[in-house]
């Protein structure tokens, strides 16, 4: 019996870091704070209510989880722009990443991005047979911009993604970087859609502005984010993207109808109304983070700058050993980015005592 | 300033039938039911215990709520064979045929299906580049078998799927049907997955088989289901297939990582918990169709037979005013199907008087 499974896709191995019991789980990037019981309670009763109905279909439209996203973006970001009319969102930022594949991708069509950077970007592309194309970014992570241009203008994308911060190095854009692409992507034929992944935007340090902040002047830039992280809401898979209104309306042709439920709406908007306190978590998480860059650069280590909730550090001779003897001291870190690198995520202060230790012991 | 939208997709609307406010919501197929206190409750509590450890990733592998699929089709379909290897599930069977689509379909694939049918069919085919052919049904809404082999010998499609019972006619496929229809693919070259989409199977009449029972004598058959109908849960978002191992795996290659939330997965088990509770809803809501199409065929319509929560019937001279007459004593229903013909959503016993005699009032 044959199937006729695509001939790209024999052999490969669905994407995923290992879900491993451990004692600090600091590999794919999560907040280490559970919500608050508040946002727990929240969350409990919004979906009590939204059960009721639940025999029927939800807003395809979701207009109100749109608003409050909008709202929020004009209290995180200071963009007052942004309408229900900006806003989308999907199933995690990864279903909103497919929506821009699928309407402004496909066969013939060219995603460019900047390595070392996001591990799922190829996977979208391959899945709407869309053809991904990277230039390498400078050593310290980041954009070589004339590179960049050039590349840009040769092979007309329609697509440019660049994840700011990125993942794993951590490095953010500053808007005369975003506008350099914008530059050159208005020279593509066709058109071409910049679209910056800004899934750790809330944990920027101070001073680092968001890519919203200039989608009034760009007609062909979005900005995305996911709730994922500053929400603590991995598990409750709820991206989002910001753009002018034809952006928008393109996805709305691609998504599959009622592709956010009732209940995914009334949980993002449960936590929504408690960003204040979530944002204190972050606040938390960042202080940590900047405490981890000195710590592990104390220790000889070169750590690229990071606006995220995570540290690219190095570099290892034999980076698999660091891993694997962190492991055996309950720390599960990630093997990513450029040989002899290391990605770290920030936890609790307690479970980044602890991966102080086990490295110090790893490494001694 | 010009976006790179995929020229097939310039000028498209969203897929969507109107969601308004009316006294009998009969358009979309829904459960009329609400989930019942018990389930309600169930709900709540499992999603407040999910809400916990929202800050982490849900289970890729949802393997918890695989588990209870297998158990719940083993109650259901009396199939003894399915094991969570044998189990996929993605948010609403939308996403099950995408995923489909993704792995056995693509440039110069074609996927067959046989019209009328599932209005979304064409869109899973247009977004994942696939061609879509059909073929037309007999003007029973059964299938022509001869014509159907000869098809799918001669079309090679990658993809055959078949609703049983059909949207909108709600025919169902015997079980030589589905046989035969198989043959045929076994003499496509490369392969060809056969897919019978039994989105409305809970609601067949006594004695018509499950398409599943078949499965483990045809390694390229899959059924599809979904809870939006039978466990009234269309506002949740679940869809599953059941097929064997090497199907589901090329599914797990193309989907999205974490693309069913840790909430859509307790919010599913709490209703798969209480099957039975729901399923009286289905009797009741299988005794109303019965009742509805007798007393439409007293009138004098056509009525298809039908083994899904709707009936479609006709034939009108003018639907669009039938339609229009229906709307405005607050009776929405879909106007779909070959001209001439209607489709009503089985409702609450109080929804279908009303709908008798709107259609009385509106035809006299």
């Amino acid at each position: 019996m044959t199937l006729p499974l695509r001939p790209d896709l024999i052999g490969l191995e669905p994407y995923g870091a290992p879900q491993l019991e451990v004692t600090a789980r600091l590999n794919v990037n999560e907040n280490p704070y559970a919500p608050p019981p508040a946002v727990v309670d929240a969350i409990a009763q919004a979906v009590r209510k939204a059960a009721e109905g639940l025999n029927r279909y939800p807003d395809r439209d979701f207009t109100a989880l749109r608003a409050d996203l909008a709202h929020y973006l004009e209290v995180e970001s200071h963009v007052d722009f942004v309408e229900v009319r900006n806003i989308w969102a999907a199933n995690g930022s990864n279903e909103v990443m497919l929506h821009l594949h699928q309407a402004f991708g496909g066969p013939g069509r060219t995603m460019m991005s900047f390595a070392p950077t996001y591990s799922m970007y190829p996977e979208y592309a391959r899945d709407t047979i869309t053809e991904y194309v990277t230039l390498p970014r400078r050593e310290d992570f980041h954009l070589d911009l004339d590179a960049a241009q050039a590349a840009i203008r040769e092979q007309q994308p329609s697509l440019v993604i660049v994840a700011s911060p990125n993942n794993p190095t951590g490095t953010a854009l500053t808007l005369d970087e975003v506008r350099a692409l914008l530059s050159a992507a208005d020279d593509v034929e066709g058109g071409c859609v910049v679209v910056i992944d800004e899934a750790y935007a809330e944990f920027r340090r101070s001073g680092v502005p968001s890519a919203a902040t200039i989608i009034p002047e760009h007609q062909n830039l979005a900005v995305s984010r996911t709730m994922s992280k500053a929400f603590a809401l991995a598990g409750g898979r709820l991206g989002y993207l910001v753009a002018h209104e034809p952006v928008i309306d393109a996805l709305r042709v691609v998504r599959l109808p009622y592709h956010l439920s009732a209940v995914t709406q009334a949980v993002a908007r449960a936590a929504l109304a408690h960003h204040r306190a979530l944002q204190a978590q972050v606040d938390e998480i960042r202080a940590e983070r900047d405490e981890t860059v000195a710590w592990l650069r104390e220790q000889g280590y070169t750590v690229a700058d990071t606006d995220a909730n995570f540290a690219l550090f190095g570099p290892f001779e034999d980076r698999e050993r660091v891993f694997e003897g962190l492991l055996a001291h309950g720390v599960l870190i990630r093997v990513t980015g450029p040989e002899g690198w290391l990605r770290v995520s920030i936890g609790t202060p307690q479970e980044m005592a602890l991966f102080r230790s086990a490295l110090l012991e790893v490494t001694a």
